[in-house]
């Protein structure tokens, strides 16, 4: 029975929308000019990560108000309830323990009684052990020749991630493997890549925790008639990561080629899991535990780290803060790292599908926004796109913008050029320009008093607008795992204010229900008879043109 | 001076905020089952394109008060203007007419009295003997060998639409050449492609308008001295398109290399031009000139068809209507076809670029909200993703839907699933499930009457949610063209409605300047004496860490 009180009756709640007009009155520049040591005051420190807040409207009697907020809603006694392995995730009736994955201090982590540790121990042996034989060429393709490619399918929280990080980790790769990710059932996604590759030197992932789902099974079953064709063998070849092993063997695969998942690790959280294979497979052993340990480190920040000084906590909070209180329906995210050029996509579906969600964990209307829409491209192409909007139109967009200060290339002069720009957005949002430098820079242009009137306005830059800055030394396994590991607890942190389960996803399911009741249709069935106009009439249309 | 009238003040922009109330009152599903005709209704043909919008609260009384709106903002005068080449960039003082860049049926399109229709021919002339010379052989590489590889260096509207065509165009190139960009300043996206590239072999493209945008420059600097350096030169290696033939010529290039844009011509419609060379390249000039004419044929039904049939006049109003009057800040874009997979960046910059504005052409203040934010990743993936939030949150947001009925693969069963899941997610968004279905559910599985009371809020969809669905009937140069026009058009519709230039982008200006202002410090120089202390405090730890 729903249990949770409104959030806007929570007295913590009112105070923030009472304060959010007295800090609406104000501005970022005149924060930073009664305050010279804002930059400093609001400069953390994470896992080895350095995030500033200084350009976001954050101030100690905010940070007090959300605090009461944090409070009220039991965010700190939520991450404690995650930690000890409780059942958080209540409409699916599972433990939430990513966390365990990465802590490999000897930590005790407990699901209903029972130490997962040595589950995961023998899960990265496992995984060890066969990334240094397909390393070592121990384990070969079909004719005794060595893997030269890898192939990983799987879909959602089974590709984001891990094609994220072989991507972002490109200096670390070690082994001479080619990486290749499919994910969707489309088959203009399988077919070039199958067209590439050699079957015979191909080592095929597939990564399912149901091993039923369905574009990734699709994509497996031509995978597989394609190994079998150019000589290759499933049983050799192909590599299941999956918590249904006996739907693997019933595949064909190996029962060594079969590595272990586990009902308390989401989708979204589980590259830190055996679906993190690829990962390991392109850097090697040491490189993926370096990620883990460097997860591990920003995860006992956010477990231990003083309320006014943790960084996932202030993270969350901010979300909160300006998606309920500025009215903020989005956050952009522009890493300035091409590297990181698929972390937009990563960072939607762990914040869209975490906590885009109306309904709270007891049944209760949420009753205020909830997950931004989150986008982004990297730093400095965004500039050349959605920027415009950022600095010129009237919807308020916090955005994040990171920074890795020692390049992994030679090419004198991009680096600089490229950190300039970074910092120099994170000026031009907080500060803008007066209107006085613009006019009299079309004064100076020769423009009459008429076209300035006209002109001004459109050359406006008002600033005052939030800014993120996540400063990472270099891009590498131990800085990407911090990395990723604050977002996900910020998203938890946001999650847990609002009363949402963030880790289930029911939103998923009824498009694929009715995806499945009009697959028939296409292989000349007859279609449901309860089709609305529109559907049918698009049906109609497709198989005409066929 | 100011003479724009508020939006509010107008009669028809009171009209529909009225109708919304009402109109808010039904659902879809309502609207579908007052009308078994709906589908056919609103099914609409353009250029070879079928737009379904039957699945959007559009009904003849939302449209005629949606007609009454274009014609107070005078949406198809300004239409008429465009086409006419008057100044209507008038910040800029600039005619808007790439749509004169893909009519080549003769027609007249003056710029300030002179024809331009003789420089587009001589440019499109000039733009298929380069092809014809590379794919001939006739233009060689280093030590005469024959280009292999195009790298095409250009960022924004110079790379955005080009990247995505050459993609998207996969199934249709000739020529056998590699295409790679690279936009960001960032070496980190340079450096692996020259790695990877062979200077002798490869022609170098150079897209910038003022051949000055500042990572086009230092991009094709540091390509230039890996020309040299491989033994290359850049007078036979490397093209330019721009509209300063002399800045290029400084740089080295032979005169025949270099190909014309005028300032007719804004960057984020480009690619119609000069700038689509690598288009041509990869798939051959006829294949380019099937591209402008399917864009010439949406051209002349946005031009000539009637309103009520008008469908980038229909776009463009459902944009505004949804982003106004029902309070959607953003729209998901959703191709399910992983060849557009860049599409969503396109429109990025197509839509927030040009409409991510607050003041009008007369310098007045908009005062409603413009742009929304565009976002998407290609179907079936997204459903993996924030499908969960465009489902199950309480935000409005319009989906767009893109389905190819005839794919260009051959492996089996693929193509129905995708096209199955596309059609299913916009029964799924309108029309959700009723909760009496989801309560049966969760009683036949055996859950309490408390468990139901909790689970089932969180299991709802509640549907009402629009979509437009656009079918393909494949993705050839000619849908492709239509398809990009047509979305060219829908932008320049909701900015006229809005009172926008939506064809200049004061707000890049800014960072750019400040960009400038910081660069020094990074060669170490002394920073900026007035720098705010965030900026001061991230550019002190930026530089100690190097």
């Amino acid at each position: 029975m729903p249990s949770l009180p409104p959030l806007h009756e929570l007295p913590a709640w009112a105070a923030l929308a009472r304060h959010q007009g007295e800090c609406a009155a104000t501005t970022l520049a005149a924060l930073f000019a009664a305050d010279p040591d804002r930059g400093r005051r609001y400069r953390f420190e994470a896992a080895g990560l350095l995030v500033d807040l200084a350009k976001t409207h954050l101030t100690p009697a905010t940070l007090g108000r959300l605090g009461d907020l944090a409070r009220a809603t039991g965010v700190e006694a939520w991450r404690d309830r995650m930690f000890a392995g409780e059942p958080i995730n209540e409409s699916e009736g599972r433990a939430v323990l990513h966390v365990a994955l990465r802590d490999r201090s000897g930590r005790s982590y407990r699901v209903d009684g029972e130490e997962v540790g040595p589950r995961i121990d023998a899960a990265l042996a496992q995984m060890a052990t066969l990334v240094d034989e397909v390393h070592g060429c121990k384990r070969r393709g079909a004719g005794g020749r060595p893997f030269e490619n890898v192939l990983h399918l799987g879909i959602g929280g089974s590709e984001l991630g891990p094609a994220l990080l072989v991507e972002a980790l490109a200096a670390h790769h070690t082994g001479g493997l080619g990486l290749h990710f499919v994910a969707n059932v489309d088959g203009h996604a399988l077919a070039p890549r199958l067209a590439a590759l050699d079957p015979a030197t191909t080592l095929v992932l597939v990564a399912s925790k149901t091993f039923s789902t369905e574009e990734t099974r699709k994509n497996a079953e031509t995978a597989a008639a394609w190994l079998r064709h150019g000589g290759g063998t499933v049983e050799r070849q192909m590599v299941a990561i999956t918590a249904r092993p006996d739907a693997a063997r019933a595949f064909g695969l190996a029962p060594d080629n079969i590595l272990p998942l586990w009902d308390w690790v989401g989708g979204r959280t589980s590259l830190w899991s055996a679906v993190g294979l690829p990962i390991a497979l392109a850097v090697g052993t040491a490189n993926f535990r370096a990620l883990l340990a460097g997860a591990a480190r920003l995860d006992e920040h956010f477990r231990t780290a003083p309320f006014e000084f943790n960084v996932p906590m202030l993270l969350g909070l901010l979300e909160v803060w300006y998606t309920d209180f500025w009215g903020a329906g989005a956050h952009a995210v522009v890493p300035y790292d091409e590297r990181l050029r698929r972390l937009p996509a990563y960072l939607q579906q762990l914040e869209m599908e975490s906590n885009g969600k109306a309904a709270r964990r007891d049944g209760s209307p949420v009753g205020v926004a909830t997950a931004p829409i989150v986008f982004g491209e990297p730093g400095t192409n965004g500039q050349h796109a959605f920027f415009q909007l950022l600095h010129q139109s009237e919807r308020l967009i916090p955005v994040d913008v990171l920074l890795v200060a020692r390049p992994d290339h030679d090419l004198p002069g991009h680096h600089d050029a490229l950190l300039a720009n970074g910092l120099a957005q994170t000026q031009a949002l907080a500060f803008g320009q007066s209107d006085a430098v613009t006019h009299q820079a079309l004064t100076a242009a020769g423009r009459s008093a008429e076209d300035i009137a006209r002109l001004l306005p459109q050359r406006r830059f008002p600033g005052n607008r939030p800014a993120t800055t996540i400063l990472l030394d270099r891009l590498d396994p131990a800085s990407l795992g911090a990395l990723l590991a604050l977002y996900e607890h910020k998203v938890f942190v946001a999650g847990a204010v609002w009363g949402l389960n963030s880790y289930d996803q029911w939103g998923v399911e009824l498009g694929k229900v009715l995806a499945r009741r009009l697959a028939p249709a296409f292989e000349g069935d007859t279609p449901p008879p309860d089709l609305d106009s529109s559907t049918a009439g698009l049906l109609a249309e497709l198989l005409a043109r066929r």
